[in-house]
């Protein structure tokens, strides 16, 4: 593969047939398309991996001009992503990230790491990546997110990625990058909202926990879901046990959230994915 | 094993010692134990399948008055369980019990089936099972569920088994059953409690739905979990979809528990279970 | 959806070009549509649901027209297939489609069950269809299978299933319904090929087993594969108990595989699949 | 929980009545207690957790002069094991585990790794653990065995771990050590033994793969399994994205294999396991 092409759009007749077109007058070849049209929406989405030598941003305009107004149309040459991540205290999720960006399995370049504490320092150093530690204590949070931000503003990245960042963000945060923000919260939502989800878990006597990747947006835990994933859990665990297995399955869905994110294989449309 | 023992009590020193002198004593041997402390309550719970000839009356008569004061001790042969089984239209969790029941790998005898619809009537009565048909039409809720119980004191069970049947028990009702009567709830509790999950579900843009088999109380939805288990799903599915592919957890994860209950692996405490 | 089409040939530049303009001069809307390279056989797969009156047989004559030579085109309408169902004395998997059948989620019509053993004789009448019983007592395996051919002939049906029909087919049987069988195999294929898998998992103390669902073909177990699960075990089962166990996922397994198939969503090319 | 006590030996009634009257004696309590009689082996097995203060070596030798003769007992208290780990070129075994030794949450010290490529040593060194590399280059399987074990020679260790170390070790090598050999196979044993089990996957067209954790045996790929696990895998991947999905699996089930051999919950006999 080439490039990739993402097409959302209102549906109707012939869509498929006029990208076709352009994409036969390029001189390019569909190697794995996928196109789904949601109902409930009137929705059309197609995905397709292109072979041959494209220009995305003429292709991008051509098939502008030609679809239906309001298209939604983004090609892309397959590339690394560049990513800044924002995580707390635990290194599992960024850990993860770290060893898969070193063995160059990540699809993206990690530009920088932002944390709220300093105990990851060591970790990122060994991975020759700027790590930058910007305390929330004695700051309200207004102004320790505008000092995040300005940091933000120092990298060109694609995406953000919080690895267990444990803050809330606000609205005016989250506002600035627009479906560009990634999370992996600790619980197979929609269950467990909330505070310390492992402990809600325990006390409920569930078998069976999980983690989820998703989207984030104004509304806390309620963002579009990428991918989930669950692990079985018994009497035997107490909370901490089951933070502990929980770990797991959160460093496997945040990896497996990016990749699809990084290989273009999502898209949001009010508070729900599309994922191909 | 020819029995199995179950004992619950409040933790202390010496417990499995105690059993243990008057099993021997009695020429029995240990197959299969399990032995646990919840530290959170104290409480002691063993489960240990027995090989050798045993008065079961006999041997829970001694262990009550050798353990501590309050201790709960139950043994039984190995035998197949004698329960009834309540249902409205679907097919699915009710046939896949007829067809277990059938093939002798059910622990379990089905002694009857009570329904609110007459849908299910043909297939129940191929299996040569009485099937009650009561309709809730006209009928209060109170006066519909004596009905039931009326037709209910007609059989002797261990256990009701709601195989999706998909009306809600009063407390009443529910109070004369004290852990006897096993529901599969259609969603991943405690997520998607209510009506209709699979709508939820798909509002929410899940990806992974599942089903939770579950001792019922008088809390709506939040009895104590048995077992659960989960499947894939994917924008494609509209909830109609995610229902079909959600049925085929319902039975799987109802059949599980009624396993896990018909061999005494169950301990029920407050609202959640020791599964061994 | 009102129809599906599936196309493969070898791959060239343009094929979504020429379908889709098929597909729009017809008046049809694509709805949900898959397309893959296999670049190892340059080989081009695509699946499309349509929405929209068709007549299917004239829609393929007009793209076997259009596109490369050897192209295989297939149109159909969205209906049940028609299924005969071998079985010989478990009764799990065809119980399983039975119910299924009878609800009217499974995409199929079951027009007979041919077994080799008279056991399942009562479920399959409870559900008033035909059940054949060929017995292979003092039959040798030529005369025994063309006893089972001349009842097929009877019935005109677009798949043989091998609900555990748990005798193996001469080459010869197999060569008159090239990828029109679909057995279900009870073990995680490569793995414990040939009999008794259960008691060589055991034997080996693997802690997961599964089953596996494919086409047959002459070579015993190494038909193209459709879809796989598996369950975990542990060193407190029997092989007995193993195989109880593994029922639920042979029954889940092949009913999802049939799923599958019954929405045209394989393709086989040589000895694997494409799965949409 | 303060300590741990395994004990197996033939079966015979009244084991776990010796057992308790030496637990009670020593004022100890069982916290979680797991007891099993193979019948095929007639081989009884038996894992206590214990609460208390204790001394293991005397406790070991009050058991096993209480016991039948030959019965194995073994007493610890909790702690962290010892580890080496062997590895070749692949960092996401290794890496997992670097990463999780790090957090505390790994119940094992690392006390060096040796490699027979250089290509780990950047990784192993950011995290101050000894790095020793021996290439195979130029040498007979016996010298680099050698040299190998004269290195080993120097840590006092638990467990050898082969997190993806891609070199065969001879029967003389395993006989130094052994059950204390632990290695993960990238593949779902008994399927796909030998060289690239991904290029055998993709091959075959399996729709599932999966990762083997076991103890080395003399017998290469032969040795009892720990624990298993699988990730489903898809047409659109060739073997070399099998192999990057297989990855994720290979770590986690290397994890979860060492975490149940740390807590001293895996009993080998013959070529199989209890774990419990």
């Amino acid at each position: 593969m080439d490039s990739i092409l993402k097409v959302s759009c209102n549906d109707e007749k012939g869509l498929i047939l006029r990208i076709s077109e352009v994409i036969f007058k390029n001189g390019l070849n569909y190697e794995n398309t996928s196109e789904f049209v949601d109902h409930e929406n009137n929705r059309f989405y197609m995905r397709a991996e292109l072979n041959g030598k494209v220009d995305t941003k003429e292709l991008t305009n051509t098939l502008e001009a030609y679809l239906p107004r309001g298209a939604q149309v983004y090609c892309t040459l397959a590339r690394k992503k560049d990513i800044v991540i924002m995580a707390t205290k635990e290194n599992h999720c960024l850990g993860d990230l770290l060893l898969r960006y070193e063995s160059g399995d990540l699809g993206a370049n990690i530009l920088g790491v932002i944390a709220n504490h300093n105990d990851l320092s060591g970790l990122v150093k060994k991975f020759d990546i700027p790590f930058i530690c910007i305390s929330s204590d004695n700051l309200e949070r207004a102004k320790h997110e505008n000092a995040i931000l300005s940091e933000l503003k120092n990298f060109s990245f694609d995406y953000l990625v919080l690895a267990k960042y444990m803050r809330i963000l606000s609205p005016d945060f989250v506002g600035q990058y627009p479906r560009q923000i990634i999370n992996i919260h600790h619980s197979f939502l929609p269950a467990f909202i909330g505070a310390n989800p492992y402990k809600q878990a325990y006390d409920r006597g569930v078998k069976i926990i999980g983690a989820t990747a998703h989207f984030v947006t104004n509304d806390l835990d309620e963002g579009p879901i990428i991918t989930q994933d669950v692990v079985r859990v018994s009497h035997e665990m107490n909370w901490q046990q089951m933070r502990r297995a929980g770990a797991n399955v959160e460093k496997i869905v945040l990896s497996r959230a990016l990749d699809l994110v990084f290989d273009e294989r999502v898209f949001v449309y009010k508070n729900k994915t599309v994922v191909f």
